[in-house]
């Protein structure tokens, strides 16, 4: 296995150039990369600080490494430049086509995103997760009708961690409540989400995965074994059919995969901050 | 002011496409950019319905659209291509020269970022959630010490969102402790804390700016009076100083800054999902 070392490097939080670089790392299954993200470098000085870093892992790794940065001003982007690195900056490679498009120059102000710029949609933002972090499983009822969405399904299915995703990235108010037994044997919904059905989104898992996931929190116990997953999950999907709320198999997406599948299949507001 | 679609197409959740379009697009101020994520675009059925869409938008705009997009499959990258529009693919624009350096044809197998490739790792970062919800605002001291990191401060300065973001992103566990009245009293750390110092990172805020937020919560009472919340953070900052305990203004920061902040300074492994 080949190795080699990459840099993300940025004026902001890095996040966006390290998520492409990652992403487009991950087409070369033949290398083991070291990455490493650089965040703040927004000043010559720690421009020419960078380069000094990546110029000597270059040296004991024995071969130069790759760059990958996004870099709103030009200077900071013309210092990186020097180093001894394959250099792809994101800004300098799609800034030139954009201008030419809309006839502008961009700004090179350092990174807007991931910023407070916009205080209204910050604050939109926090209220949710504020929301989303006080109607988790069920544990208020109290304004569930404020809610975009709320997810549900057995226990320990991947409702939590869904929700906060859609309430931290995209600024849902994202409730999520339990379907338990009882509800099962009533043969119907909660009642505090009947009035609500439109915006009820189902999670389901397989039977053996989740009790894997309910071993590992109480071992031993009858809610943990292969048995009460089976049924619970056979009479949550029943219910959900019965009251048509689509559900989607939660057993091997992930949280970015379900709530990206949950805003589609929703049509919800895909805010970007 | 202007106004131009700009589309986000990706064959996975889209995430990064928008970031990275997003970011790139607030560099020009003069337009106003309507901005729509398709994901999931993994077929060349949906890539045709995906040319659509975007020709029919640039019909009623009576201006081509701007599409930037993360497509793996050369054959999908190939159909959205035949769009009128401005073209912008990341994986063609930069697989080549990383093929080229690397001397390796990419995979070009659908984007492996965002998914639950590696169990051992989606795992850990699952665990890392649950454990952070479980140490929210003090609510735990069981497995303290399994803490990767205790954010402390005033009570409402931001630290749950940010050791949410933590948790979430990059998989740290990050659990989180107020500082109240009861310890600026006694003039010291809550004793739980004492043994753990050197894993604190402290938050603060200004007095105005808290006071706005705790008035949200309890209107009129007197924990969110400018009085208290000035005598508050007075005696929050003097405590971690006198600690030395690091801490970050978080009153302009979105939970981004703050989180990629204490990563870095906190020397944190900051892993890429």
């Amino acid at each position: 296995m080949r190795k080699r070392t990459a840099f993300f490097v940025s004026d902001r939080t890095g996040i966006t150039a390290e998520m492409l670089g990652h992403s487009l790392l991950t087409q070369f299954d033949d290398v083991q990369f070291n990455e490493v993200t650089l965040p703040f470098v927004d000043s010559i000085e720690k421009a020419h600080e960078t380069v000094s870093r990546i110029n000597q892992q270059g040296a004991a790794d024995g071969v130069r490494p790759i760059v990958i940065s996004t870099l709103a001003r030009t200077e900071i982007a013309q210092v990186i430049g020097q180093a001894n690195a394959l250099y792809l900056d994101c800004f300098e490679i799609f800034i030139s086509p954009l201008e030419r498009e809309l006839g502008l120059h961009a700004s090179h102000a350092i990174g807007r995103s991931h910023r407070v710029s916009d205080f209204v949609d910050y604050h939109h933002r926090m209220e949710s997760v504020n929301y989303t972090l006080s109607h988790d499983d069920g544990s208020s009822t109290r304004d569930l009708s404020d809610a975009d969405v709320i997810l549900v399904g057995v226990s320990r299915c991947g409702k939590t961690p869904t929700c906060l995703y859609l309430a931290m990235q995209y600024g849902i108010r994202a409730a999520n409540y339990p379907l338990i037994p009882e509800d099962f044997s009533s043969m119907g919904l909660p009642s505090h989400l009947r009035p609500l059905r439109t915006r009820l989104y189902g999670l389901t898992i397989l039977p053996h995965r989740l009790q894997q996931i309910r071993n590992e929190r109480r071992p031993g116990s009858k809610y943990a074994t292969l048995e009460n997953c089976e049924l619970e999950v056979r009479e949550a999907e029943a219910l959900m059919r019965r009251e048509g709320i689509p559900y989607l198999d939660a057993t091997s997406k992930s949280i970015e995969e379900l709530a990206t599948t949950i805003l589609q299949e929703a049509k919800l507001l895909r805010r970007i901050y």
